[in-house]
């Protein structure tokens, strides 16, 4: 078969397990797993999305509409831009960063990425032939280090990604290292991406950039304080120019009906999101609190809905205790397949105040077990 | 802006007008304008999609499941082969398309694609580099000129697509056709992709090649019989290794979290998919009877749910009769922009029976007005 050398070259897919197979296997009820391994937003979704869906069960036998002006015109009225400055993806912000490489990837163009960072910028540019070029995160500070970025932009460079607050460490990338980085990726027409899928839990933003930095693309998502993961409903937002490129590529009906209402009356229900971005703030605190208690365990502070937990003091691989954990119903990340991670770390999503006490007691147990 | 040659070349994007801005314009009521434009299913999706979809509403926070396999399962039965010959697309058949590209297409490959022909594979495969070469499909007996197709076969030549029943002529590819180009593509390793959007109008398909050919790919959305256009789903259909390499590349979330249980439901729900079928075809085969009773249009015989209607004799191009039709509430498929056809086309779907009347009405009244 003539398949492209790369796609030969790239890992079988492995899907994750469903949470039947993980309830079946432990003999837990579905409904009492706690799923914090993919922060999410544990609090549901917005009922005027809920039932502005409702209102269009009837005729999902038609197309979505290929004019997505009504959403737009939200996302920029929320974002504070103009709407030429704003693209809506399907598949959360995912479709996005794939119209990202459709858009400006030639084949052996580099991009560079802290390391640790989110892993899937890889993975979708990977098939485009770009080359992953790696910088690095200080994990002692949980701060980005800037010279590791940029020593690495040649011209071969075609785009940065900096995520803000940085998954999986939870910390934001300072204004200062961003304007440096842009002094020099501006002229360069390196395009910089600031990837802020979880930036509302920070109440920190650099939006305001891409009025004045033509090179700037901001990506955000509406899987997390808007409570739509399932929904798959992503934006970007960069100047109108850029814009107006990667709309040319943009599959056209690629964000279901129902993915459209849900998300255009998210935006609508400012109550919702105030209270989401609230709670979300409380249960990171009280889980940061909680899990300082225990010395043995290296907490990173977070801006965001997830903490980053170094457990090499207790002795045991981030593999054991996330199956450990799953045995007691508890879904948490185990990063090991995060490149610049050893296999010692987990990420924890917030839960709610309830879950979140649940985690701690089933945690701590299974650590004074250890 | 260092934007890809390609992308520079391209058009840029204008999308659809709402059904909003169609109705004000022209003081129509949304409800009362007749769809005959997107070959939906007119009949509204299943119940026990709809149900299925209300089920899973209050947790569209949380991710889809990464781990189809109900659902390949369900459709590996529908389709007759196993769950390892399956892949599914979260939109609707055109993400299937991208994954092709993703997966074979390295610059400069050519696919080859009798005219008329859908036009979106096109769309989707320019971004890759791949080049067109375009074959024949006679209008006069509607039906593939296969040597069009062979004779350009060359060391270039990736794919080929054969569209089944043809989109927009409605006729299929006859099965000689089919093995005889099978015979020349399976040596040379050219992907064959049988385009089976609308198989169940003609109750014929071509599932069986791919037990034997390891170079056949059978596409598939769930779009038109199964009602679901507005949730994007589609799937694919081959060996096992071809579709194992594919999932290499597929996003993994980007089927919505209700397009999964909306799919999965429809699927399970036979008396529907019988009764789409049924009305389907009674719906075409009026629309064809009373069509064909004017004798100045030039109705191209169907198996699929639209029919392709030459207007040249009538002296209005497609694009005036589709606005004079569109005034008074009916939108069918002003066909200019598919390359290989002249500008005194249209298509249209059928609609329910009621609804065919009701554009048989005005249709006739426009057409003895000019």
């Amino acid at each position: 078969m003539r398949v492209r050398k790369i796609v030969n070259e790239l890992d079988p897919y492995i899907p994750g397990r469903s949470q039947d197979e993980i309830a079946e296997e432990f003999g837990l009820k579905k409904e009492d797993i706690i799923k914090l391994g993919s922060n999410e937003n544990p609090w549901g979704p917005s009922k005027k999305a809920i039932s502005s869906i409702e209102n269009e069960l009837s005729s999902i036998n038609r197309y979505p509409e290929s004019d997505l002006s009504d959403l737009k015109k939200e996302i920029a009225s929320y974002s504070g831009v103009n709407s030429s400055q704003v693209i809506v993806g399907g598949d959360g912000a995912d479709e996005i960063i794939d119209i990202l490489a459709k858009t400006f990837i030639e084949e052996g163009d580099e991009f560079i990425v802290p390391l640790p960072s989110y892993m899937y910028y890889e993975f979708l540019f990977k098939p485009y032939g770009a080359i992953p070029v790696y910088g690095k995160w200080n994990l002692e500070d949980n701060t980005l280090d800037l010279d590791s970025i940029i020593s690495k932009i040649n011209e071969k460079t075609k785009m940065i990604f900096l995520c803000s607050p940085n998954n999986p460490t939870g910390a934001l990338v300072s204004r200062e290292d961003i304007i440096n980085i842009l002094e020099i990726t501006e002229e360069k027409e390196i395009v910089l991406v600031i990837d802020e899928a979880y930036f509302e839990y920070s109440e920190v933003n650099n939006v305001d950039l891409i009025n004045n930095n033509s090179n700037v693309f901001i990506m955000r998502t509406m899987s997390k304080v808007f409570g739509l993961a399932g929904m798959r409903v992503g934006y970007g937002l960069a100047n109108s120019e850029m814009i107006e490129y990667m709309h040319r590529i943009k599959p056209v009906f690629s964000l279901t009906k129902l993915s459209y209402f849900a998300a255009l009356n998210t935006l609508k229900d400012k109550e919702y999101i105030e209270k989401s971005i609230k709670k979300g703030i409380e249960s990171r605190e009280f889980l940061f609190e909680e899990l300082s208690k225990i010395n043995s365990l290296n907490v990173l502070q977070s801006c965001s809905n997830y903490i980053l937990i170094g457990i090499k003091e207790i002795g045991i691989t981030a593999k054991d205790l996330s199956q450990k954990l799953m045995e007691k119903g508890v879904i948490v990340r185990d990063c090991t397949s995060f490149k610049g991670l050893d296999e010692y770390w987990i990420r924890v999503s917030i839960g709610t105040i309830e879950e979140d006490k649940k985690f701690l007691e089933i945690f701590n147990r299974i650590i004074s077990d250890i």
